[in-house]
């Protein structure tokens, strides 16, 4: 399986999804057609792979299997994890107020564009809101539902539940400080990174390694050392994230330039640019990035006035740089631990994919 | 324990919601303070303990004990249904715009009113919303923690597992359908009853008796008995709800006078006044109930006026008088099978509180 990891966990979402809609479409069609079709849709067309591909490689790490129905139930319940990540995206567009996805329109979007266009009773803001978020929610009942359905032996189960547990807490609690972080305008590297150590690192990279690796039957070593490389690769594949919410092209990132800045994210790119302006006492600088965070009405010409400053302060090469140091410690750890030389490559291969994309 | 389900409930979700809280303070005292909190808070002042207490009369029916460790991993399993309780009401909040729960403000509307008065950056309503999808969300994985975590046997965990399955999917249909009716302004009788059907029926009372009594390894004649009587109570506390929403005491109640009206819920009840106008080719009062519903400033006297023409048109009579038929044939259903002369009788206690309350 290792290297179909992201085609099979396509297959045992597209076999868990079709078994779900035939139950729904016995209960309600309209409901089938509207927002379970929705939440399939959105998962199969769905991303990188990136959580169950960790989750593998964690399982893989720790001596399990490469096929037979161990292996199998492995990629089940890996595949779990992306209706995880279906709850967490459409309904953080809906808080985040963010309109595309993937270069395509939000859930809530779409769902209130229905509604405008059937020209509909109500807000067609607030019916979109409504489906999307019980869209997610549907997402996150069913991820359960799938663990519970992966076939996993009961020790493995129960041993799969602590990593389970803590990632979808510390994912919520992620998200939590983002938003808060925009409402307080809090501008601090501390506050930035620790969103950035539960919503990526724990949530994204560090638990799905240790998910895989526990019901695996991994030894305490294997597990710290997969955990340390998570939270490392974790972080920079964040920072590439704030990297490319302000420097990505749109065309491969499936947002408006400049995104982040307009919804007023406070990632940690920005923090290190305000801390290097009063580094320098630049405070017409300082003035200007934090007039531009959070300004919808951001023009193109702004936002490349904006890059042109993080440029400048060194903020982005000082990210830059943080993304080398952090990707090349994560590998570091990786030698401490008994794990074999394929699973040590595939992880590295990940740590690059992670942190060296455009998109 | 028979006689004090409700207190032992709140000791169990107490003890559950001290442990996670504790957890999450160790990883962030910020979301602590304020999402979990808020999820405790809410949770630990609720309401009637219906679901739990239909859980565990299930399992009393189907021969459960009324003492030691299986019956208190039973009422640990039952306090789990108040955590997707707690997601259903403060989601159905945020989703209907309804400002207040149970005399207080509602969730998102406390969470608006700490960054409106915090003067903090952004839309306060969004930063509510925000949070308030959170709360929810945190509630929902935690609801799966709990059952989790109840010290079922793994046999009874299995079986637990079908009842749970269904109805966290049920509850998120029988909203859907209510949010979609009311954008459809949908007035037929058979759509409100798929809805009630699906969120009040199924959800609050035919799956939490099945939840109960599969824990108890009940047979197949039991569990029909119960889910026959669970979907007639059922139905009818959904009408009792009905005529709460519009003709309820608001002191007891905790909601405004006619707000069901205001949000333009498409019940039964007013189906049914619709229907009867029609069926007297009343046109006055079809145009006057249609203009009534979802008519966000409807005055004291508009709710009095459309009170008024509900009784006149026997739509409250018709009701009540279904609610006793329902009533009547759910308790006779339990005759139906082997069923204990304590279970029967707190089932027939239940089915009064569920139908015949006035708040």
């Amino acid at each position: 399986m290792d290297g179909r990891v992201a085609e099979e966990v396509r297959h045992f979402l597209t076999d868990f999804l079709e078994r779900r809609r035939r139950d729904c479409a016995d209960m309600d069609a309209e409901f089938t057609e509207t927002v379970v079709d929705r939440l399939t849709r959105f998962t199969l067309d769905g991303g990188k792979r990136l959580r169950p591909l960790f989750a593998w490689w964690g399982w893989r790490a720790a001596g399990g299997a490469d096929q037979g129905p161990a292996a199998g139930a492995m990629l089940r319940a890996a595949a779990a994890l992306e209706l995880i990540q279906t709850c967490a995206l459409v309904h953080d567009d809906v808080m985040d107020g963010s309109a595309l996805r993937r270069g395509n329109p939000a859930v809530h979007v779409l769902f209130g564009a229905v509604h405008r266009d059937g020209g509909w009773f109500g807000d067609p803001e607030r019916y979109g809101t409504a489906l999307a978020m019980l869209t997610g929610d549907l997402s996150l009942a069913w991820a359960d539902d799938m663990l519970e359905e992966a076939g996993l032996s009961p020790a493995a189960r129960t041993r799969a539940r602590g990593p389970w547990r803590a990632m979808r807490t510390e994912m919520m609690a992620g998200q939590f400080l983002d938003i808060h972080g925009q409402a307080r305008r809090d501008d601090s590297e501390i506050t930035a990174l620790r969103a950035d150590r539960l919503k990526t690192a724990a949530y994204s990279v560090e638990r799905p390694l240790q998910f895989g690796a526990v019901i695996a039957g991994a030894g305490e070593g294997v597990v710290a050392a997969l955990r340390g490389y998570g939270e490392d690769i974790g972080i920079a594949f964040q920072l590439r994230d704030d990297l490319l919410g302000v420097f990505g092209a749109p065309e491969a990132t499936g947002k408006p330039v400049g995104d982040d800045l307009r919804e007023g994210k406070r990632t940690l790119l920005l923090a290190i640019g305000m801390r290097r302006a009063r580094e320098r006492g630049d405070a017409a600088a300082l003035a200007e990035l934090s007039a531009a965070v959070g300004d919808p009405g951001l023009t193109g010409a702004d936002i490349e006035t904006t890059r042109a400053l993080l440029d400048r302060l060194g903020a982005r090469q000082e990210v830059e740089e943080r993304i080398r140091r952090l990707a090349e410690q994560g590998q570091q750890r990786l030698k401490q631990a008994p794990i074999s030389e394929a699973a040590v490559r595939a992880l590295r291969r990940l740590a690059v994919r992670a942190t060296e994309r455009d998109r």
